[in-house]
């Protein structure tokens, strides 16, 4: 693996026949839709793959067939973020042995933790690691905003790069300042929307939830903002604009992020729409909402 | 069991040894001391018994122990709260298996859901339950504070009552108001102080977590409430806040609250301080506060 | 005035006829009922007195006109509280002059302010106020949650007590605690559900704004709690929460605690229900909604 | 004035000597300082004005000696926002009479306000206000963050543009999105990390407090993004980090933003550096390393 990571890597969704089976056509076929659309790496299990609410079981069985048909073609990262560090363990050696090449900590969710709570983890946590590792930043699911701090003790204990789903572009831009000098450490945006400030200003990537449906247009809005071409990145940015209004604008509550990715995927063919409990897939009008609003995108 | 539940129901601590084995001396022991301490029952597995934090092999052992301990002497509760629903009826069947009353259930807790989402996960869910269950407000660990509607919803699908940990004491009293109709739905509080007023306006008990420490002086205020003895609740009251003050003012953040306990059980000589990852018991330092302090207090 | 002060001191509702002027039969009459309803004083301009949206003027000129209906049969307490220092040095002036005994003060409400930057502020405005002053803890309104050490350093400045209105009874129980050994320091709560917990717990009265409505069945809520007649508060709090379900939910949003007390004082033919910008008062339906609920009360 | 409103506008400190005077050689030197870097407007009495700190007298006062020292050179925007209706109306007419171009309007901000009240108190307010207006959106001092809708009905009664201050990027974009047809509605960033953002995606300019200290830098930048010439947008770019590092970050708490602004204008011989009650202006160490700092920025 090529540091420092980059590009566009989709944090794939996890496609299920229901809360115990793998949709495995499915999975083939988004893993194929994924690499022709041009993606740099694939993201398992983050929050866009529902991770928390799937059994371990499951989510070592979806490590190991993504990684069998995503055979080394992309580089693979797996989320092992848990409440319980024997099941983040569990995960990661499965991801291991799956030929994952790097893995992905967002702080235990459950009760609210300190920036120093977070370090004395990654001590304990990173030196049982049996591959390299990213942060996640996530404050909206787990409670703990990183400090700059925190991230640079992470670095320090090992970690490659950083992805932050903030959506607050001031510390985006911070991260990317502290750790100019130290070019084999990603620093990836989560918000689609910035993907050509992050560029810009030194970042490298952004996990895009929308590159499961669209991978070829983040590629290119990712290779048009290395390239500095402002006109197509103008062009690019007219259709995000229309995935926004058209696709990430039906249902309702968090939750909906998961249920219009997996909705508009099963509407182009690709794989199943369900989605785990404690979530439900969406009902039959919003899934007529989005098969018709695919259709008009005609992308 | 009879309902409604009512008294003082400690959220048992989880002795442990380390991440992977129970304290089972350190179990015993505080289970004889609760049970001395005449309290009205025992809640395993809730935020103070660090469920979240635990693998599922270990949760499964300590009901089973618990219960052999307990030996149907008060009703014991299980907390079965979860972010993956196999999960909670994995726990959910062992506890039934294990002898355990009731089950108790809070929000799935990494994405943030809606009440109406809550709901539509019960009706998923509470069918599937081997025992009675009550629901568990915990919005500062769940994100979701339930509303009266979604309590009256869970009620029609089953309920036996819930535990408030909110901290709103307002709130409280309105879910009393609620269910004054109902006399065999349990409110119970989950905030020490508010012993004598839940039970003045007709709720029913509390989950005091420091119960594990000093039963005896909860179930006294317990007692003192229902008889309206002013003056008796006013010197267990001065009590109380004492150990406020020596015991859970030692320490910092959220995780401290665990942490004051298991270190005030370790120096009455009870069980092991060990704190499960992601946290770690007190320093040195801090412990020897807590041992100082509880020679102080000398309840 | 005796100190503490204590009892039940309504924040007066502001009788207006439009933005620039007093109702003054209104007032009159308002006063009347409320020295009637046996009040132990009465505070002009807090929240419930619109103080922030009424002009320097109009506030003045209700100072004056309030005391002299008053004439000394209670104390009389003002609220100063602005983000213009100057402001609020004028009105303690004004406040002053029409011999008022009492000054009350919240953070400035703008920028938010920190704890060390409100201490710094009274270090400034304390010496150069022409009277005694009470604290006013209201973040829902200032941002600012004033700390203990806060309240201890105000207290250091000259402040005769507090009012807390943040709804949080823990924290007010710790200033009970706090204060224990000052007994001419004022608790006084803000909260009209907690006033048996607050009198129980050592605290001093509370500054109800439902006692505009109903003065007497607050005194006599006050007066039981005194007497620990816990038979007689338990009716009384019946009758508080037929207040809450039938006044105080009319109507949305924060604002319409104050319109539900103005509609509510009108259908009772005490005065004006107008409300200064930038808010309205109740429109029709809300009005009769309020007229058909205070005649179903019957108090 | 010319429509959209666009550029570089400072929101202007507020020179005093005390509570009670401007600085007027300060604020002359200030306003050739801004015009002579080029700016495009000035926004008087804003947050970084200390508007609700000041007196209406103290306001007026400024109001008139600004715009004469300005004298039509560049379009002049004053703030009116207030608790007071009345207030608000008084600082319309002074300047109006003083020859201001337009008005600046946030949310009344005690009592937190919902959008529809925001709505009725404009419909209300509008009609009465003797000069263009501007919406000003600052959740961290008014607890409104207003939504789209919102703006959508400003702009129907009358507004001319936005100046957006949550720091929140995507929600500027949603704005320029959705005034994107109606040319002559300005979209204003209060970001000043966001100028080249802003103006690429078709924002018409910044009010940027750091602009009252280095005006031709801000405008340098203005220009360069709207020449898309992304070498000197870099260049620029981190020369504005330096202001962040070696400037704001000096001091602590929300209001260290005025203090930070007036001490370096102090530091340059510019104006004093005093800071209206409730606030302080900085100590004597905080000035000293300001005067090192802005020696060693030597822009």
């Amino acid at each position: 693996m090529k540091l420092p990571l980059k590009g566009i890597i989709p944090p794939i969704v996890t496609p299920l026949i229901n809360n115990n089976e793998i949709d495995e056509p499915g999975l083939k076929k988004l893993i194929e839709h994924l690499i022709d659309g041009g993606v740099h790496g694939i993201f398992l299990l983050g929050t866009t793959g529902e991770a928390p609410n799937l059994s371990y079981k499951l989510r070592k069985d979806f490590i190991t067939k993504a990684c069998a048909f995503i055979d080394k073609r992309v580089p693979v990262m797996v989320g092992i973020t848990d409440t319980c560090i024997e099941g983040s363990l569990e995960i990661a050696e499965a991801s291991k042995n799956a030929g994952a090449d790097a893995l992905v900590i967002a702080p235990p969710y459950y009760i609210p933790m300190e920036q120093i709570e977070m370090v004395e983890y990654l001590e304990n946590l990173a030196p049982q690691l049996p591959l390299p590792f990213l942060m996640y930043n996530m404050p909206s699911c787990t409670k703990l905003h990183m400090t700059l701090d925190t991230v640079k003790k992470a670095k320090e204990l090992g970690a490659i790069g950083i992805k932050d789903s903030s959506g607050n572009m001031a510390y985006l831009y911070s991260l990317i300042e502290e750790f100019k000098d130290s070019p084999e450490f990603s620093i990836i945006a989560g918000s689609e929307l910035f993907i050509p400030e992050t560029i810009f200003h030194g970042g490298h990537g952004a996990v895009a939830g929308g590159a499961n449906i669209f991978p070829r247009l983040f590629v290119d809005l990712y290779e048009a903002s290395v390239a500095k071409d402002l006109a197509k990145i103008s062009e690019l940015r007219d259709k995000m604009i229309l995935i926004e209004t058209k696709i990430y604008n039906v249902g309702q509550y968090s939750s909906k992020y998961i249920k219009t990715i997996k909705s508009a995927l099963s509407a182009l063919g690709i794989c199943n729409d369900f989605v785990a409990s404690p979530f439900r897939k969406f009902n039959e009008a919003e899934t007529n909402q989005i098969k018709q609003n695919i259709k008009e995108l005609n992308f």
